[in-house]
Order: structure tokens, then sequence, then C-alpha cells
């Protein structure tokens, strides 16, 4: 099925809330070994709690990469057992190359067999190093999110720099939309190709949204980083579809005791219940 | 040693010539297993052809990656083994993200004791996705190449945007320079924090290098991608030093055949010579 029809299925069935596996060792609760093997045991206790609440998992892969080769086990563990449980899988890579580099990483995360659904991708390089992507999305029926307006506080250092009648981030949410369009769902009017657009700046999600409608939007920032409900409401379509919203220490360390499972089942169904 | 002063030293006692770990499996000499295996033995014996006469060696990271955990065992210990044979390391990662996620990845590539000297990063995110790599480089005596001006045809799509009197890649330039200033070598005035500046924009790299005359350039495009070594000579400060020039194809697989080693050897002998 098309990324994006799969996608808004699921959010139907679910919720928009995006668990972001983001396991820190220090932050592990108590009695999980602080390793690779761990994090999976972690991981996978989090994906249990959470499966019946959350549309995606996005497992942040600088926190494998930090532990090694060992890590990147423990990453492609993490995918495929969150993709068994019904979830849509989103690794969160930001990669960027071009020709034969870019190829190689659109090979690594979305070949036909990979548990992995979507990857973020990052813009600096123009369309080399966006449409070897967008061609895996459309042979494997898989997703990207392009980095649009980040949720950080710098984000603006370039992304708001101003070019001609708009600032850079609208520059590129038009080159996103104009990619989108060629790959629309069948069910559904949204591409695969989709955008990251922060909480943290609601008036540019709100305007963002109008230039790309045809686009899913990742929304970060949200908990921890400040972002709340009404912040991320401009994202949505109408029918509630067409984004989802990423949470990760708010959940997955809403305790850091023996309950931390339920903790974060908790959490998950409380931003649920925001976001409806 | 401070990363500029160690990376100096290295150039005056070889070359410039940074060799291109990208080991696509489809174009591995014969006799070589086409697997992570395979490609361990395929770069030693690279490295070992030339430890003489290049100062770096730059590993693409999507190269591993597309191998899934082995191929990222693989990668660890290609460093590893570059570092022992004297070569400086640089991880071609282009890597970027904010707050705990950019803590990761500057732990999972330039701690203290990492096989590596120096990482790439790409800018969009502003200093929030830079400045924790900085602290690394500082505190370890690491490197970092941030991303200014790349080499691909479509690089001008956001990097040549107009904003103001400039185009951004050289606004980024101009932040590039602020940042490395605060850690220039104790040997050399230059710092641990460099520019990717690539080989086919040759009178974009003259300019470059009146905006950032502190910043190590690593220049990528040339050979396959068509940069010479008249059009990368503006990169280099006066006594010779300053950048480092990278080619992978037209090096590594410069023969399929059996005489793998040896031909890359002559390759970059070849290329050292052109850039003298």
């Amino acid at each position: 099925m098309h990324f994006a029809d799969a996608l808004t299925e699921r959010i139907k069935a679910t919720s928009p809330v995006c668990v972001g596996l983001d396991p820190e060792l220090r932050k592990l609760p108590e009695g999980i070994p602080k390793d690779a093997k761990g994090v999976l045991q972690f991981n996978t206790g989090i994906i249990d709690a959470v499966k019946g609440i959350a549309s995606c998992v996005k497992p942040q892969l600088a926190f494998y990469e930090v532990l090694g080769w060992e890590g990147m086990k423990t990453f492609w563990e993490t995918c495929a057992y969150a993709k068994e449980q019904g979830l849509i899988v989103i690794a969160d890579g930001k990669r960027n190359d071009i020709g034969s580099t870019c190829e190689a990483y659109a090979d690594a995360y979305l070949n036909a067999d990979s548990p992995i659904d979507a990857l973020t991708i990052t813009p600096y390089l123009g369309s080399d190093g966006i449409l070897p992507f967008v061609e895996r999305c459309k042979k494997n029926e898989k997703g990207i999110y392009i980095l649009v307006k980040t949720s950080n506080e710098s984000s603006g250092e370039v992304q708001d720099l101003p070019t001609g009648d708009e600032v850079v981030h609208e520059h590129i949410a038009q080159l996103v939309e104009a990619i989108a369009v060629q790959d629309l769902g069948a069910k559904t009017k949204l591409s695969s190709i989709g955008a990251v657009v922060g909480a943290t700046y609601p008036e540019e999600m709100k305007y963002l949204r109008t230039l790309m409608p045809h686009v899913p939007f990742l929304i970060p920032g949200y908990g921890a980083q400040g972002g709340t409900a009404t912040d991320v409401k401009h994202g949505f379509l109408k029918d509630g579809t067409g984004a989802i919203v990423n949470s990760s220490r708010s959940i997955i360390f809403a305790s850091g005791g023996k309950d931390w499972q339920k903790a974060a089942e908790k959490a998950a169904e409380k931003m649920a219940k925001e976001l409806a």
C-alpha cells in the first residue's frame, strides 16, 4: 500500500501520536542493562506499551550509532519488532548526500524488504540529495520526511534567511510540494513525500500547511520541547489526518522506576487525547 | 595535538590527497567477497597501498550502513586500521541534529578514544546542530567539516539562494569562520572547524577562501566528478596546506582486476603530483 494511504489508515485506527525511540543509556529505567541489549529490551517494552495508541514509532539513529555496531544491530531489531506489531516505523537519520552515496542511503533504509516505512532527510544539497529517495518511495511504497522548518531555537539562522519575497524554508516548502504532487496516494490526496515542521513555530506551520497541501507533516517539538496541542492543530488536514506529532522523552521516560511501561502507556494515551 | 596542527603536519609529510573509501559492493575487484568482510579486506588493501601518499582517508558512512550492522562493524574496523597506519580519518556522515541527539552523534564519532579524527556535518539546523560537535573538537582534539558549498549540480537550489547582498552559502561561510576563530591550532592559524567546498565551483571557492581564512577545506568533486588541480588551487593557503582534496572512485576503483592495489597506489601518486 502507498505510504500515505497506510499512514492515514493507521492514524484513523489509532492516533497521530509518534513515539520517539531515543534511548539515552543514562535515562534507562532501573533494572535495564545500560548497553545495546538493554536498549532492545527497553524498546520492545515501550513498543508493547504504546502499540495500541500510537500510529508510529521514530527511532533516532544517533542513539544507536553511539553504541557502535551493536547499537545498529539493536536499531534494526527494534525496527523489525515495531513493524511486526503493526506500527509505522520512521527512521530519524536526517541523511543527505548525492549520487551513488545518496543511492546507498536510500538502499540502506528504504529497500523493499526494509522494516522501515520512512526516513527523515535534510535538503541542503538540493534535489540531487532528494530524488534518489523519492525513486525508492515510488518503487517500494516507502516515505520520506524532508526537513523544512525544524523545532529548535536556532533553526532560523539558515531556515528563516530572507530570499526574494519569502524565507528559505518557505522556498524549500515549495520544492517539497512540487516533488510531492508527483506521487500521491490512491485513497488519499497525500504524497509519500513528507515534511518536518516543528511544533514550536505555530504561525509558520499554519502558512506551511497552505504551501504544502499534499504533504504529510512530521511534527517534532511537542511536550519536552514546549509545543502544545493548540500549536500543532494547523498542521493537520480537516479530517484529523495528514500529520503525526512526535514526542520522545515525555513518553518513553515518563517514569524512571519499575512502572516505566505503564507510565509510557499513560503518557501516550494522554497525548492522544490532547490531539483528538 | 590540535586537529589542524596534526592535519597540517600530515599534509606536509605526504600530500593533500584524501582517499574516499566508498566501497560499492558491485565495484569490488574480482576475488573479493561482495559482503561486509570483503569490504574490510578491500579497505585494508587500499589503506596499505595509499598510506605513504595520502594524508587522509574518508570512509563514506552510507556504504557501510547499507550493509546493516555488519557494515558498521567493518566501518569501525576500517577506521581503526587507517588510524593505526598513521592516516587522518574523516568520517563522511553529513550528520545533523539538535540537543541530546546532536550530543549523541558527537559522542558516537568524536569521543576521545574514537579512531576518527573528523566528521562532516550539515548546517541546515543552525548553530544548535553545530556547537555540540565544536565542544567535542575542543575537548578531544577532533575536527569537523561543515557543508558550505557542495560539488553537485543542484547544490545551488538551496546554497545559492540570494539573501541580502550575498547568497546562502556565503552567509553560512561567515558563520563557520566566526565559530572557527574560537579554536585555532597552536602551530598553525587554522581551526579544528573546517568547511566542505566543492572542486566543481572554482570561482566560489576562491571567494570562500577569503571569507574563511582560518578554516581548513575539504574539497570533494575532484576526478570522477570533474574537478581539476587548477580548479582547487584557490582552496589552499600559500604554503600548500589548509586543504585536502578527496577522490574516491578514481583511486579505489582505478582497476577492477588483480592489480587493484598497485593501480590505487599509482592513481594516488598521480593525484598527489597534480596537486603539488
